[in-house]
């Protein structure tokens, strides 16, 4: 059978052939790029579900607007305001299956084969195959412990007039880098400027462990003229409260938003009602801010833990920064001492000895650095923190 | 802001607007593609979503496979099963977010700008802008009351070599019209006669009023020698269930299923799982058997009751043939003594008089025929039938 030309453009991902491993007993996965499902918050969303189907059983079953469930569109502009993003409308969103649904969107509304879309390197693995899927041609910026470099991403910009660019500004995956506000105001000035959208895409922006991390984009730009109408930011309920519900969302001008809403009425015509529905009434009953204060303390001390153990136990072979928010360390195999500097290699080391990690390069839409790689802490306890690294030290 | 060329092929339908309409006081309307939401299994569904909670919260609340939710998987082979695809196993489906997400992945798997696919005239709306989204250059093919025409099909799919062949078979929407066993034979031994892909969407079959329609295409191709390895089928909890968990499936050659997977994965990452949990319960408690004969017998009787309106107040002013299930009338107006022959005159006349109607011609990619409308009876109780029949007769 001839499939389309535009798969050719794509390859399953090694990281996936990992995956398959982790199934092995005993193994102490920093693979994943999960929220711990044992802290899911599953008798509030039992108890949302049951009111969703008390209160408005068409509604959360029946067949619903492109656009999203009006209540829940309501409460995500409620929601969105809590984070600074003052004259947000429920109009001003739609509702997609998750995030990835809106990445699929933008795609598939702006992306002509050939076209340039500039992206971090590195940026998430799913971004990279989904703007590919479409014709993309990636063209990487180069980011450091701050978020992408804004210089640098100016003469990009200039040379590569890209379609538009895609950035995980706050705690980035795989990076776990946060673009500093100077930086971010830098950014909403050059899409001014160049007129060129920037997508934000903010799924980890909620999970701080100190301090909360600067503003978004998003809430940025009305501090700098012309910015709002360049820029379009996707929000996820996948990190903060569950993946499985599917509900993300696409805030963008309204052009490029009524394009969208049409791209997805051909695609799954809309993202559940009933999920919808469920987490309508679980903003509604105020339970986020508790869930994202026991979600954010958690994760903090398996940061912690972890900075800790790779300091101690793997020493000068890997250079890292602490992230201050997010699910990922992100580091640099040293090769100190003639030691292993390629992180897939040592990948495959790590399996035998009962830990997991992904490997780093598969996140560079362009020249990878094989010394990369990305840990979870995520669904690691403290207690097992230290045995996990410790098997990485073995493997090094 | 510079959208992508592919936009260029679809533009915002004429029904979208129609249906801005209906919220008009008062309107009864025979517009929607719809079950009627006063028959959804409110209280097996809760139990269902509560059952899933209770039994797997992760599993229904974390990221799944992109393929399905293996309990869900299992549940659609054995629902399959008893449809008769006897020899069907759950890796052999993977589950999509309604099975108008199983179109998008066969268009973004298999077209290319400027192939040819060919579908009914008329066929399902979304199904024609979604082809055209991936650039498919539409090809029609004659029905009559027995489904598609199977001497012009072989005909059209000589001369245009076509990617692949879309039907509806059963209960046809727009058409209503059921293929029948022969005709089914036939397509079957095309298809494996040309090599060509044949998609068999299949949301309606299970609604029929009296007699079973004939086996699904998927069900015969074992009969059919070569046959099986080009069937694609589409199958919907939409219409039996409820649309809202947005739960639908693709069966499909192995090769095809994987690419369609890999597709899926960049498009929103999998169905929601607490969607997918709470169909597998719910099929699993055995209710589908007594939901399904419940809708069944609704249906028939407001089937019955429009069937009879419309000879009753229209007479010689349209010509339609009586559907043996699923969820449309399609008719056409005869212009008999110098009546109104344009369905989309009668539609706005229509909504003036207090009902609402879809015209037939936004359902052909090709040479519409004007005179042609489609009547769901599905959500208009037997007590308001008439009342809405006779309006559109004062229309008329």
């Amino acid at each position: 059978m001839p499939f389309a030309a535009r798969l050719n453009n794509v390859e399953t991902s090694a990281i996936r052939e990992l995956f398959k491993l982790l199934g092995k007993p005993g193994i102490i996965s920093f693979a994943g790029g999960f929220p711990d499902s044992a802290m899911f918050d599953v008798a509030g969303i039992q108890e949302a579900a049951n009111l969703a189907l008390k209160e408005e059983p068409g509604g959360a079953l029946q067949y619903g607007a492109t656009e999203g469930y009006e209540p829940l569109r309501m409460q995500l502009a409620a929601f969105m305001h809590t984070k600074g993003v003052k004259d947000l409308q429920p109009n001003d969103l739609i509702v997609t299956t998750g995030s990835q649904q809106a990445l699929d969107l933008l795609g598939k509304t702006l992306i002509d084969p050939g076209d340039k879309v500039i992206v971090e390197a590195p940026t998430f693995l799913a971004t990279i195959q989904c703007f590919r899927l479409y014709g993309a041609d990636l063209v990487t910026a180069p980011i450091d412990a701050n978020g992408v470099q804004v210089d640098k991403l100016e003469a990009l910009i200039k040379q590569h007039k890209p379609k538009f660019v895609y950035l995980i500004p706050t705690f980035g995956n795989p990076s776990g880098a946060t673009l500093s506000k100077e930086r971010r105001l830098k950014v909403l000035e050059l899409a001014a400027r160049y007129k060129t959208l920037v997508v934000e895409d903010d799924p980890y922006g909620d999970l701080y462990f100190g301090e909360p991390p600067p503003p978004s984009l998003l809430a940025l730009s009305s501090d700098v003229p012309g910015s709002r109408e360049w820029i379009a930011h996707c929000g996820s309920m996948s990190k903060v409260l569950s993946p499985g519900l599917r509900v993300g969302w696409m805030i963008a001008p309204p052009e490029l938003l009524a394009k969208a809403t049409m791209c997805k009425q051909f695609s799954d015509a809309h993202t559940s009602t009933f999920a919808q529905a469920t987490a309508a009434q679980y903003l509604k009953a105020g339970r986020m801010p508790d869930t994202l204060a026991r979600v954010r303390k958690v994760y903090a001390e398996r940061a912690q833990a972890m900075g800790d153990a790779l300091e101690k136990e793997l020493g000068d072979a890997i250079e890292f920064t602490r992230p201050n928010g997010g699910l990922f360390f992100w580091a640099q195999l040293t090769g100190a001492g003639g030691k292993v500097k390629d992180a897939g290699e040592l990948a495959k080391r790590a399996i035998e000895k009962g830990v997991a990690f992904v490997p780093g390069a598969p996140f560079y839409a362009r020249e990878p650095d094989r010394a990369t790689l990305r840990l979870s802490f995520a669904t690691v306890g403290v207690d097992r923190m230290v045995e996990g690294v410790q098997r990485i030290g073995k493997s090094i």
